[in-house]
């Protein structure tokens, strides 16, 4: 089987990381507009991890393994382990969060690391994103991550984000309205479709390495 | 043959949009490096048409038609006509260009246009983006475009980018000196693999229209 | 009397440029918001000039004059005659509109033109921006403009911004609601109010030209 | 006398953020560009504090106290008790690091803190920004940071920035090699001037409160 040779399982998974500032219990509005990103991958069959970053002790640095402590090289095992990889995040000052660009630092790691034919570990691998906030500032967070994310060599289909905010100013935040709501989950299931769509369209034609 | 089935010729099509200031004939730095993205993807087979954006009359506005005198229209046919889709842009104030600003609000319209499978028409469809300046600024410019280009429903493969800047400072143009040319050219032969391998993926296993 | 010896009249100016895509007669969202910046400038006893850029025909180019037929240079005598600048842009794929990055595409020439102490003419000159859109960009467009700016050598005040979108997703434009006006146009007032006392603060202790 | 009238000392005191990710006593780069900034502000008789942030435990989250173990109170105290903010960063993935991040995220509670006369704590305050990278992204960042502390309430003078990197693609670090270094650091002395200039300029007249 074309999937099997290629070292990936049948079986698709994916890695949501929510880079919330919050750690658990706290409740997190971007979990809650992820939830139903990952419902709708669990519908294509899809194999879900979702992990709150701020409960680990990701080290500040740019390598895959920073020592002692450092939780980060869990993660990586399961961003290896996935054809999907979704960065679900809070604006903070219109910007993706610390969290979220920590997620960015340490992926920094993967540029020289290299998948079983030679070509960057993260290609072949697709990429989403999901924003939340009480003020302005989604569309800016997801260039700022799939800008990241492809430079490690992740590729990002068409329409693979989803977002929620109201403005102007500071206003509501997800879990004091239903006020679009409806709009933000339908874009997240055309985003979870799309991801696993163009995740099966490159296993079964993968991006060959680079040419040397 | 399932590629003639979805409406697309068997034979893949590249767009080239050079975003630079400089009208026809001055030479184009921006163009020089494209140039080279345009041998790789020749080399692969594919037919590319290069258009310099400012030569023709591009009116401001967010609709596919703008009326009399409106040189869109041709360009947006090319555009439809491809399965790739590369926007050159040289870099001023750290931004991409208002030409590369003009085309994205252009393409604004093709949000609501749908293709054969009543997808949005830029599904199935990839783009990547180079970047020139004297002037640092390569990585923003690449998020802004792919970012607005993914909101259209353009797939962004990993490493579908290639750039060229020296700095700190106003520093030379690109045709000021051979520094660093090995690389940007370089790294534009992979940009054109992968967007080739990508658009040829998803040809085979195209992204279905979006679930209602 | 210090504000004369310096070369800026008594009466302090302002120069607001409406980046709309839409040309005069067409009703302007970002004009409206604009209009009451001025409204709050003209009450702190500001003579203000609103220039639609779209209706004025700026040539691509980073100089100055770009010759025959080229609007820009009454634009930028405005610039020069005024110590308070305003750029008002739509939002267009979550960036400031193609117009707005025109604007500082020429305003790139200024950077090497002195005013009269030796020092870039663009300093002792304050800066703001107001964004209207239908969908969320406007942190984003504020940092890209402000960015530009300083660049060139304008002080950016605190606060010196105000905006209006709705979201998530495609949403109402400004006209179409009541919907947040007050506290778009009440932040407005703060903008108008910080520019005009950085704009005095400036004229009383001038920044010196930079150390050699 | 009017600067104690608003309780500030007669001497004028800047804080300089280093948000490099590297820890005591790592050698950073960031901080050796940053250094020539804090030597020339000395020049100018300013009296600087310069924090490496890593070193610190600063906590996630949006409130200027996050409780047992925070250490943000402290830099927190410093930033009240200075006219000056600079925040020096490397650049990751082509942004501020994580660590800047972290840090515009506390400062989000500066926004409804008050100063003396009522107005936003920040006002009257005026702040700057040095980056370093061994790639591309400094006028990104640049923006980016400046665009979150204007929010806050920060006033940004021109020209008040410096930065180096070298590129294309990944390239030497700043303490690899002496070139552009000359650039960097007259840019950073200007940079200097300006941002005593105007912490001047608005101590003798400062920015009132909001219109209510």
């Amino acid at each position: 089987m074309k999937a099997v040779r290629r070292g990936y399982s049948p079986i698709m998974r994916a890695t949501v990381l929510n880079c919330t500032l919050k750690p658990h219990p706290e409740p997190s509005n971007t979990e809650d507009l992820a939830g139903h990103v990952v419902s709708a991958l669990r519908d294509h069959g899809v194999e879900v991890e979702l992990i709150r970053v701020v409960d680990r002790d990701v080290k500040p640095g740019v390598l895959t393994d920073m020592g002692a402590g450092d939780d980060w090289p869990a993660i990586h095992a399961s961003l290896v382990a996935s054809e999907i990889l979704i960065i679900a995040t809070p604006t903070w000052m219109g910007h993706p969060s610390s969290i979220a660009q920590r997620v960015l630092e340490r992926m920094d790691g993967m540029i020289s690391e290299q998948g079983p034919q030679g070509a960057p570990i993260a290609y072949n691998r697709v990429a989403g994103v999901v924003v939340t906030g009480n003020e302005d500032g989604a569309h800016h967070c997801i260039s700022e991550i799939t800008g990241g994310l492809q430079d490690v060599g992740y590729t990002i289909p068409g329409n693979a984000w989803t977002y929620w905010n109201k403005g102007p100013g500071p206003g509501p935040t997800w879990s004091d309205t239903d006020e679009g709501h409806e709009w933000s989950i339908s874009t997240g299931k055309t985003m979870a479709s799309n991801l696993v769509a163009v995740a099966r369209a490159l296993v079964a034609n993968p991006i060959p390495a680079p040419p040397s």
